[in-house]
């Protein structure tokens, strides 16, 4: 199935927050739109908005915001990914080459800058002050999600909690706000925004570990950039530090640099899918998993509720 | 006179606010705390907030938010200062070396980022729509700045309008937003909102007229960094547009590079102040300060306006 069979009652909408990203990130420096465009072209899942729209379903509040409320969040989540990849210095995302590969870091550093910006003033447009508190506070927590990842690069001694608690804050709260602003801006009730809040940290805890397993398992070309880059970037993930339980296979880890050759890194990830750690992490991913799918049972039933098991389900066995 | 005194009736909320500011850099990230610390203490004149204060003082608002905004407008400040000196390439600030030249550009990306979205929790304290989107849009024209100043870098084609229209970005409409948030926040009148955004546009854009030629006249004592740095790092300010209207010094202009001499820098330097660039650049910002003064004369008289008028003149009249 693909993903997006499961929410084809939104398309509409969809289209409407395609078009105003496509909008708002046009500006009047050449360089600058071309760079945003060429970012909104080179695909996405768009997951973010589309929770937003759900979100959005759970109440009777203004489309107007809702639609706001899910190209502010596509926006934040373009412009984290750009300065991300300054951090990570990586050439390629999606399977196109970064902003920082083609026009340099500082070229990457004002392009997220300026999408930011763009997602504030969109933003402001909703007048409901909890929907700021909270952007602004996750916001703040993807910084320091970005912050941690650049301190634990290479700390081959952390432990799965400061692992968890990095996911946290650079994917799940993202994906855990998206949800529930789009319920704020629908004006759905109190328990129902924190019932979708906890529905959107499961899922995002869950979505980043089979991301970070794909780039152990995936090939290159379901990846869009080759296989291993998390571990050639110093990224510690959840199935290296499963791995790492094996001393031998640890050693090699800590060898890898930027001068280990393509060869010797499909050797290392061959020796690190024959240990358990795959599996570990899949079944703490699956964990994550049934809790997503458990904390939404009291929603009202419907296409929206039904929409967010499919998403669920799909995240568990998505290959790319 | 120093400064200082046009406002010492606010040193009592000046304090509360520098207070909240090292409040809210600090973070249990340790580098970032430091990094965040030294930017705080290594001086800055505090400008924005004595702004939002006095603006504060039109109105009978909760004192809160007026030192919510102090706060936010401060760090917002601060944050555009870090990644323009990752744009610029500087060594220097304030006498201090730059965070990009202790610690790198990606230090550098990142401290900014922290500081913007700290800004941006401290903000959505404040429940008040206008003043979101009015800080929306101040921050999107800030990029706007960053982004027109890296792009007109050695450009020396460029005429006044857009080196007004640039500055205007980067450093007016953030003093304008200050003054008409403090407004805001104290629930002044909209005639009184509108009175101050102009007072600060037009106090902003002389400001940093006078900044530029500083840049020229100043000792590299009273800059804290070498005289003639905006020329070196490609930055086309008035003075050297006036000076470029001479032909022989716009080539010896459009030679400067990385590799133009510490001496060469002096002489070229005495040569522009050798024409009336300097003086042709005092008088634009001079009617700048005139219609600052002007604007505000419709305000209720008191300590606040008597300091709005202080502060102008003192624009016009600073060494440093």
């Amino acid at each position: 199935m693909k993903l997006q069979m499961a929410y084809s009652f939104l398309h509409k909408e969809i289209e409407i927050v395609e078009a105003e990203l496509g909008r708002v990130v046009l500006s009047e420096q050449e360089m600058l739109s071309s760079v945003s465009l060429k970012l909104l072209q080179s695909g996405g899942k768009r997951i973010r908005p589309v929770f937003v729209l759900l979100g959005g379903r759970f109440g009777e509040g203004n489309q107007e915001n809702i639609h706001h409320a899910a190209v502010a969040l596509e926006l934040i989540h373009m412009a984290s990914l750009v300065h991300d990849d300054v951090i990570d210095e990586a050439d390629k995302r999606r399977g196109t080459e970064t902003v920082n590969a083609v026009w340099g870091n500082k070229v990457a550093m004002y392009t997220g800058d300026y999408l930011f910006a763009r997602a504030l003033t969109v933003m402001a447009e909703i007048e409901n002050p909890k929907a700021h508190t909270l952007l602004a506070e996750t916001i703040l927590e993807l910084c320091r999600g970005e912050i941690e990842q650049m301190k634990d690069k290479y700390n081959y001694d952390q432990g799965i909690k400061s692992y968890l608690r990095r996911i946290k804050r650079k994917t799940a709260l993202l994906i855990a706000s998206s949800c529930e602003l789009g319920a704020i801006s629908a004006n759905a009730s109190e328990e129902v925004q924190r019932i979708l809040y906890l529905y959107g940290y499961y899922v995002g805890m869950s979505y980043q570990i089979i991301d970070d397993i794909l780039d152990f398992i995936a090939t290159e070309e379901q990846l869009g950039k080759p296989a291993g880059g998390d571990l050639l970037q110093g990224n510690v993930t959840l199935p290296v530090l499963f791995a790492m339980e094996n001393k031998e296979l640890k050693k090699k880890i800590m060898g890898v640099n930027e001068y280990t050759t393509k060869s010797d890194m499909a050797n290392l990830i061959e020796s690190i899918k024959e240990t358990d750690s795959i599996e570990k992490s899949f079944s703490i991913s699956e964990q994550y998993l049934q809790r997503a799918l458990h904390v939404i049972k009291p929603l009202p039933n419907g296409q929206a509720k039904m929409a967010l098991y499919s998403i669920a389900k799909y995240i568990g066995k998505r290959k790319k």
